[in-house]
């Protein structure tokens, strides 16, 4: 049996739903939105709508965008030659943020994960063959995550590009800048040795 | 600069205005609702108008309902002579899981807090005075968190009702003392509904 009005359960379930909300979180933030004055209840919906209807994929890099093509795509100054392959949007605004890349980006909007049943036909492969099929591309910088399912699909994504004889390139694995040498793991540190630079 | 469209950043600023809710639970949570399908976006979205909008407080009892009169309230065989004095819905919820009462309760939405600025008058202890006052009432039950707060709303509770000659209770120390009501375990909660003493 329940104790709280319908709508208000209605409400603590939605917000169950959202990854990372427990039942005791949905009921902190719907009792918190009960108790916002209504303009800003509404203000809050209003947003969750006007995101959900107006936010697309960009038509050349799938990055999302509120205009048909995204403000890096839509940028003449970036060099179109040069495609950064990240999984997700926050990838492009990690490497946006460092300020030291000037070329154009492709979200493949997931990762190759057979445990999550996810595929190579449920990422934004395909628009990527198609890109660089068209030319004008020299290099593709794979930068998914360096875990094992980044890894996967840059390493499927390679061959997939292989035929198109455009660079292939992969973000270099190493000790992050600031970090201390006795505190990265085994596997990074075997990355950093085989990865090193001349002087 | 921001690198998200503005229709999301607005979404992720809302979700972080949220408690609890930093900036990269709200930049996840937004990423969910823009991947799901659009009829479950609006769904989350009407829920929260609809809650906020036909949730209001119960006209005797304070608590959080959807008709003029809780449910609880409402029912016949409920005890109203004994009233069970809680800070929010949570409790109600709370005592109502441990099923071993069956008086009826009065939620004051909230506690005295100086630090927060929050008086006697932000409580609902007028409606809770004038319900005393209309006589009926054998015992009233304070059942506030076991916390300073909870203890200080207690006792100024008990006090404005003295004038009225109705016993006054208090939970039992069953529970743990600085816990939260709403994370009490069932049996717990029965012996501190057994065990409540006058003051």
């Amino acid at each position: 049996m329940s104790f709280f009005p319908a709508s208000l359960e209605v409400l603590i379930d939605k917000l169950a739903s959202l990854p990372g909300v427990g039942t005791k979180s949905a009921q902190r933030l719907a009792f918190h939105i009960l108790s916002l004055p209504q303009g800003e209840a509404e203000a809050i919906a209003e947003a969750l709508l006007h995101a959900r209807r107006s936010v697309k994929r960009c038509g050349v890099c799938q990055n999302l965008t509120d205009t048909e093509v995204c403000p890096i795509c839509g940028n003449e100054r970036r060099d179109r030659g040069t495609i950064c392959v990240v999984s997700d949007p926050k990838g492009v605004l990690a490497i946006e943020r460092a300020r030291e890349y000037s070329g154009v980006y492709h979200v493949l909007h997931g990762v190759i994960s057979p445990m999550n049943r996810i595929g190579p036909d449920d990422l934004t492969l395909r628009e990527l063959v198609e890109r660089v099929s068209r030319g004008g591309v020299e290099e593709v910088i794979m930068a998914t995550n360096p875990d094992t399912e980044g890894e996967t699909t840059a390493r499927y994504t390679s061959r997939l590009l292989a035929p198109f004889g455009v660079k292939i390139t992969r973000l270099a694995y190493g000790i992050p800048v600031g970090a201390s040498l006795e505190f990265a793991d085994d596997a990074t540190l075997t990355r950093a040795l085989e990865g090193r630079q001349e002087y």
